[in-house]
């Protein structure tokens, strides 16, 4: 970390702050460890991976070069192993709120959270925004008392006793669905379609469980949360595709519908835009700020595709470019990782104090 | 491979042609398969893998995203399954030698084996060049018979029976006097440090053997080969870091001084170029010709690292500009891996005919 004087009071002063801890975050966390300059990381998620272990944990990818198959699960530990030696101290569960250029060149960095950074250079890496679940629209769910409905992950043990209805057909969905019903909580799963939009072992675990009559799968849109006068949730109307209204029984309703991703504040730091996503110029991938970088999904310029590998190009040159620009003076020859002695002796291959 | 006609008789036709078979190759026929452009590669190496496989099989590497670390050798493997789906032909041990555009907007492309092509697009990824080992410059050399010396991995099984000095401190040197040693081949290790600049593995294997006599090392440089009268080859003297001279004897020198890359014919294509590199265009990695393309260490942009991280990214997009400039109609919609049913069944992870 670096030191320096003029520090607000309670501020973390650090040569990075990286701003979301998707693949192409962490992998800027690992370039930027490999120019010495260290990093803090915040994401709006309560665990590092971004859209990959959020959206699709156990979806195979396959276009990560030299992965032939991966699942998000993987890519993101495989990730985290990597920036390991570099030791990157991460932020979790807090959005950035407030990014400010100071008169010293550094940055002031505020999160919901109150931790306040101050930092020699910003890396937004993210992705589409910060990610909230998207919020199911119902007659009658506003009257209902907020601990019967859940956009959240639900704890089994206070669902034993209850009768849970899940609502979705991704990963997250049923995965629910599955845990609460192997924890032996009476539970349907409604979705819209009777094909599910989730990895094939989930499929497979559901469709255990449902030949077993440990979960009941309904097919049908929900129209209507039911309640009785105490404001507790009674059950939930559907309409099947036939066009049948159906009434599902419930005490208890989570919902994952995906999450939806929202720009939030960054919009409001000053930084040129077009279309919600930050201008970059190819070469440095710096934003209309400079020392303000943006690599990703987030980013904008001429040939952009959005696509991890993509990004993992842009981490690299964005961490060359600020190592330049923090560095002007010193050298800045490439060095291959296979060369470096200072990498070795991070991971321990060659010991501390070596050549 | 792409039908059409006026062919050259006995010419290849094929969507794209890809110069070079190293790991940014090996994407560039990854990401063209994606977009459903069929490859022939061809590489002036006798095996896929360019400088990876050829400079630095054992050594490891660390920056490669998600995969902490690797050797050459494990980096090359796992493109070469990735890359297994799209079915690519390799042409290995030729080089390219012209390459023309043709009157229909193909282009004629033929080999030193006098292989010939027409491609729809062809791909650059020539790294620094073709490689050829560096050459021995040692008087007395020239007036050898050719089969005493050898740039070349030695065949064991013609090695029985002869004194065997190999020349070099590398992987590839180390590697051909330990396995002649495991052999039982008499064999002495020349290299002008007792410090070998090779991986740890291949260092320990050498000092084992040492350490049972079975392999002589020698630090010094080459200064004169000595023959007998028929020009076979008697022993090699060279010249201790103390300035003294030795003789050692020997029937067979095997050298390996790591390879040399030279540009080739591909500086008489009429490509734009700069400082021995190509000129590409950084949104599509277009060279000055339209449809033929560049990616890896042998193009230039500004920005440019010659990082293996960073020609993925430039293949990918290069891939895309291709696509568009062969399809011009066709919808360019992003399509995520995890979701292309039609690289799943390449796979075989969805059966054919699937949606």
């Amino acid at each position: 970390m670096s030191g320096g004087g003029g520090a607000s009071a309670g501020a973390i002063e650090t040569d990075a702050l990286v701003i979301g801890a998707g693949p192409v975050g962490l992998f800027q966390v690992f370039q930027l460890g490999l120019q010495d300059l260290r990093c803090h990381v915040v994401d709006v998620l309560s665990q590092p991976g971004g859209q990959c272990a959020e959206l699709y944990p156990a979806k195979p990818i396959y276009d990560i070069p030299a992965l032939p198959v991966c699942s998000g699960t993987e890519l993101v530990e495989r990730l985290l192993q990597q920036v390991a030696p570099f030791d990157p101290v991460l932020h979790l569960g807090q959005e950035v709120e407030s990014l400010a250029p100071r008169a010293d060149g550094r940055f002031d960095i505020g999160t919901s959270a109150g931790t306040q950074f101050i930092a020699r250079a910003v890396f937004i890496a993210a992705g589409v925004g910060a990610f909230s679940p998207r919020r199911l629209k119902l007659p009658g769910l506003d009257t209902l008392a907020a601990s019967c409905v859940s956009h959240q992950a639900p704890d089994v043990s206070a669902c034993q006793g209850q009768t849970v209805l899940v609502h979705g057909g991704d990963d997250r969905a049923l995965d629910w669905a599955c845990r609460l019903a192997e924890h032996g909580v009476a539970v349907s799963l409604l979705y819209r379609r009777d094909v599910y939009p989730a990895a094939p072992e989930q499929v497979r675990r559901l469709e255990l469980l449902a030949s077993q009559g440990r979960v009941t799968r309904r097919v049908g849109q929900p129209t209507q949360a039911r309640a009785d006068a105490a404001g507790q949730l009674t059950g939930v109307d559907h309409l099947d595709p036939s066009g049948q209204t159906h009434h599902e029984p419930a005490t208890r309703l989570f919902v994952s519908l995906g999450l939806s991703p929202r720009l939030g504040p960054l919009s409001s730091w000053g930084l040129q835009m077009e279309r919600k996503l930050l201008d970059v110029e190819p070469s440095r991938f710096e934003t209309s700020l400079p020392g303000v970088y943006a690599v990703g999904d987030i980013n904008s310029y001429p040939g952009k595709l959005k696509l991890i590998v993509c990004g993992f190009h842009e981490a690299t040159l964005a961490a060359w470019a600020a190592a330049h620009r923090l560095r002007p003076d010193a050298p800045h020859h490439l060095e291959y990782t296979t060369s470096s002695a200072r990498l070795q002796r991070l991971l321990g291959v060659l010991p501390r104090g070596a050549e």
